[in-house]
């Protein structure tokens, strides 16, 4: 399996596993986000893995080229976190590499990176407060010499993928572990899914509804891994309330990517 | 979208819809074939649906290829049936195109079939008489110089697929003509499926059960479409049974792949 091959399957096996609280997964969909969409950005991304994984290129133009390849569906954004944590991988291999990208990112990436934000917006409530989402600000990056890592230290604060960047990919890493620590099949990625959510506050989830549903959200997904919660029917709650861990989701991707790089196996 | 990807629609689109009664499906899996497998070679058949659609190459060598990229997982033979109608569908573009690719067919296209088929053989039972399983015959298939359109002619009685060979795409035609009739969207291709199933009995089946369960379960879908019997009791019965109707699963696949390139659309 190439890298490309397994920036897909990481994509796909984290749509299909299930359940995951809140998330579009096999037994879900939202009215609007429903598992085709999922997994035909999956197969519509192809071209921008394959360009980082055998031309190179520059990390931001791939983002951009990733998320127009998968914008010409009505199921919106599915995967713009995840390309943000998948091309830095894919183009630097595993994430020492990815740390190598993000190191050597300009200010042409973090223009690239505006562009392909610009196509995402249509999912993005007025709301939110993502402060990559102001175009005007495009002419401020130039002058200030901002490279797409300055960006992403920038955001870093409020959004948990953004992060990823600034501290080597650290989540990414402790997904990876975490399925490994489960064992093999696609019932680690549920149980590594539920670890995740149950420590730290998803910054999709705050954007969309505030920084005590996210709390409450990891504190429901701690009281699933304690026994006292029902995992099926916190799941049900969160659909119900469209209380959805997308950067988690993000970060899941990101590492099964990793983790199948590691000999992690996901058919068995 | 391309030929490439359109192929990899079909084949996503096509396990995701549900109920199928009787298939794997977005609600239903076997003990040793899963909905990761279909997506897995969904994903890794991209290579050889590439190869077809921009350097064209032999029916034959690509069907061996794509079976060869998607044999590594444990879910057995996923998509060999589909392979078949997919491969002359991409090379041709559509069925007009098709028709000319499997006219031109050659020894070496038989050769390289029976290559394929022989990967394919962890999924079938000592009782099956696919004509198309026995590798002594190369050597008949040589001296008599027979084509892969005269292996497919002389396994159509038995193979509703190989009979797409031989009639013209027929069958794909129809379930492409289902999809416009019902209308866009995924429920068109559940509606499609009991159609065909209700007026085709399933030679896969026929193979593993025999003849009559075939003819039943052709009879139990038509019951369904009438009103006298319940679509997930069915789908029940049928996965309970392993009464899996995988050769119309392989036309369904087609004729999505047919519909899409003639304006179908999968996301409404």
């Amino acid at each position: 399996m190439d890298r490309a091959e397994r920036a897909q399957m990481a994509m796909m096996l984290e749509v299909c596993a299930y359940p995951k609280p809140g998330n579009v997964d096999r037994c879900h969909d939202y009215s609007d986000t429903r598992l085709e969409h999922f997994l035909a950005s999956t197969i519509l991304a192809r071209p921008a893995f394959d360009a980082a994984e055998r031309t190179g290129g520059r990390v931001g133009g791939l983002i951009r080229e990733a998320v127009t390849l998968t914008a010409g569906h009505a199921g919106g954004n599915t995967h713009f976190g995840a390309f943000i944590l998948l091309i830095p991988l894919v183009l630097g291999g595993d994430i020492d590499g990815a740390r190598r990208i993000v190191a050597g990112t300009d200010v042409e990436d973090a223009i690239d990176f505006y562009a392909a934000f610009g196509l995402t917006s249509v999912r993005m409530a007025e709301s939110d407060d993502l402060d990559v989402n102001d175009p005007a600000s495009i002419a401020a990056i130039r002058e200030r010499g901002m490279t797409l890592a300055d960006i992403m230290a920038h955001s870093a604060p409020r959004d948990m993928v953004a992060r990823e960047w600034t501290n080597g990919f650290a989540l990414t890493r402790r997904f990876a572990d975490l399925l490994h620590a489960h064992g093999h099949g696609r019932q680690a990625i549920v149980a590594a899914f539920l670890d995740l959510l149950a420590s730290e506050p998803d910054t999709f989830i705050a954007k969309k509804h505030g920084g005590a549903v996210a709390e409450r959200t990891m504190q429901c997904a701690a009281e699933v891994l304690g026994g006292g919660r029902d995992l099926c029917a916190f799941d049900a709650e969160c659909i119900a309330g469209g209380v959805n861990p997308g950067s988690i989701a993000d970060i899941t991707i990101a590492g099964i990517y990793v983790a199948l790089g590691e000999g992690w196996q996901w058919d068995c």
